[in-house]
């Protein structure tokens, strides 16, 4: 239903942050926490908030975002927003006691967008700087993998480790543009060439330092940009994501040294400047255990997994204990409209979140809150 | 005194075809032919030509083009063009005989600049249709070099023997665009990782076909161009230039199977489409070795070779016997502020211009035109 907010013909969802179907999607959301019977109410951003009416907190948060990147999928964000409110309501209908306990959320702009989004994750940003981050115990996000390991390793479940770090670099290499015909090619300075040398290395360079990491080059630019002239100048963008701070500085040394090398190799000067660094986040040990023992209660072969992919649950680990579910994306493919997950797996990964909080809750009402040392 | 017409304080000059400059400098032309006492005209498009009043015809023409690139330099074009109304004036003012046989042209648009020239040699290539080609014996161009060559084996002078042939491919690269975090490295079809190892091979390639050749990647675009997705589709300009035909046909051949394998290998779909093609153009022999005559009399270390630059002279040359002179270009720089040639040397080039004219035209009044049959 969420999905008909900036839903397209292909399947697929337009609802960018600030555009009027974000706004719309947040009203509908709204008026379903209060068809459900709960309160909602929404924070300075807009982040839209269900929970049992009456209810004092303190409150174990669930929820994920309302927000999608153009052209994007279903299920990214939505699922994790709707399956809380649902858990909530069917805890509320049946009386039991954890729904007092519990609030759900729907975060704005998670996706970073906009110009003036700043990486995203604005909504949950917002939330953990805020005073009622003092009444929220802790968190857990629903949400689907987006990338294939879950589906390759026939596993329906994954209880989250933690979130990789991600560096990102910006390579310039100087050159000196020159007529493409009647300079010599031994002759020439050429910051195409050298770009193109080092964007074929770095997949290796990556792969040498730690097999689990990732890189990409997303962007290369040669200027003057005109077919018979020697590129005088170049740019390519690099990010690596790895799942420890280490592997990420040894990448960025190797490269240092591979864009050296190269560099001086085609008479080119070169420099590579950091444009972004995310430290690795690691899940509250707790959180992902109790998560891991829940998921294998209903599929032995449930894993235990880092996010490739960056998610609110980064930002609201910095102020509590944090733990996320994935469930798994049909051939890996998010971001796109043809972003799926079979039915049985998403009735799975909200079964394992009622469960999960049921038991969060009881624990915490029968003893010292889990890591409460942790904030 | 040209170089006043789109003259920038750094030296260089902008005086691109159809720009105010452009049109005044042509004004300026026409105005010094006149001073000189000559007879000044102009073409449907505006090519400015010079003759003895009350010569009749048919002429051995020389001249070069007034335009310049953007940011361009003070000799490209213009010395050749100022160069021949001075060797005219000294001709008339003498009363040699050969005065009444020689026209001096300054062609408009050669660099093709604008969108719509279409590649450039719109003057030249507009004379060569005209009624009056029928009345030009043969054509003579006077040019820097534009590269190294001359000065490297300290010569001053060359007789060139044609262009080099020009062929432009643009190679299309499609994957899979992708999250550049979830998507692991080895299921990635990415795009821009295949051009860029197709680039980075393509010196190897040209120079396994033929070391004269030269081989230039000018432009690479990956798309989306974000720094966290893996680019989905990539394009790659290349132009070879080679002295014959046979060495671009394999240059092809060999980048066409580069291409495919890298693909392959990448998991990626290829298209190569030919942009465009100018073929190799050899100038009239007994013009090359005239011109090879003369200048070795001014300098014995004078040089022979291919143009790797386009030049109007190309389309003089299939109606008209044609050859070029070549002066050195001090570090080869050309299409730069910094374009220069030291003034004895272009002194000297006048001079064997002004030589050359002399024995063309008195062989022709002596004996059958030389190589009328070529026209």
């Amino acid at each position: 239903m969420l999905a008909t907010f900036g839903g397209r013909e292909d399947g697929g969802v337009d609802r960018v942050a600030g555009s009027p179907a974000d706004l719309a999607s947040r009203v509908w959301l709204a008026d379903r926490i209060t068809a459900a019977g709960l309160h909602a109410w929404t924070d300075e951003v807009g982040n839209v908030f269900g929970r049992q009416p009456g209810s004092r907190g303190p409150w174990l948060l669930t929820g994920s975002h309302t927000d999608t990147v153009p052209v994007g999928g279903r299920l990214d964000g939505a699922y994790g927003a709707i399956a809380a409110v649902e858990v909530l309501r069917t805890l509320h209908e049946a009386g039991h006691p954890a729904a007092a306990a519990v609030e759900t959320v729907g975060f704005w702009d998670e996706e970073g967008v906009l110009p003036t989004s700043n990486g995203g994750l604005v909504g949950s940003g917002t939330l953990v700087e805020s005073g009622h981050i003092d009444e929220i115990t802790g968190f857990v996000e629903l949400h689907v993998e987006q990338g294939p390991r879950l589906e390759s390793r026939r596993s329906t479940l994954a209880a989250v480790e933690g979130i990789v770090g991600i560096d990102r670099y910006l390579v310039v290499v100087r050159g000196q543009a020159n007529h493409a015909g009647t300079t010599p090619m031994n002759v020439r300075a050429d910051a195409g060439r050298a770009v193109a040398k080092i964007a074929a290395h770095l997949w290796e360079t990556a792969n040498e330092v730690d097999e689990s990491m990732v890189v990409n080059v997303g962007a290369m630019q040669l200027y003057p940009g005109a077919p018979n002239v020697v590129p005088g100048e170049a740019h390519l963008t690099v990010e690596f994501r790895a799942e420890s701070e280490l592997s990420l500085l040894r990448a960025v040394e190797r490269t240092r040294a591979l864009v050296r090398r190269i560099g001086t190799e085609q008479g080119c000067s070169v420099e590579v400047s950091q444009l972004s660094h995310k430290p690795v986040v690691r899940f509250e040990d707790g959180y992902v255990d109790r998560i891991h023992e829940v998921c294998v209660r209903h599929d032995p072969t449930a894993a235990r997994l880092m996010s490739y992919a960056g998610h609110d649950a980064s930002a609201l680990s910095s102020r509590v204990p944090t733990g996320m579910i994935f469930v798994p994306s049909t051939a890996g493919i998010s971001h796109s409209p043809v972003e799926q997950t079979p039915k049985d797996d998403l009735i799975l990964g909200a079964q394992v979140l009622l469960d999960l909080l049921v038991e969060l809750e009881s624990s915490r009402s029968h003893a010292v809150p889990v890591h409460s040392e942790a904030r």
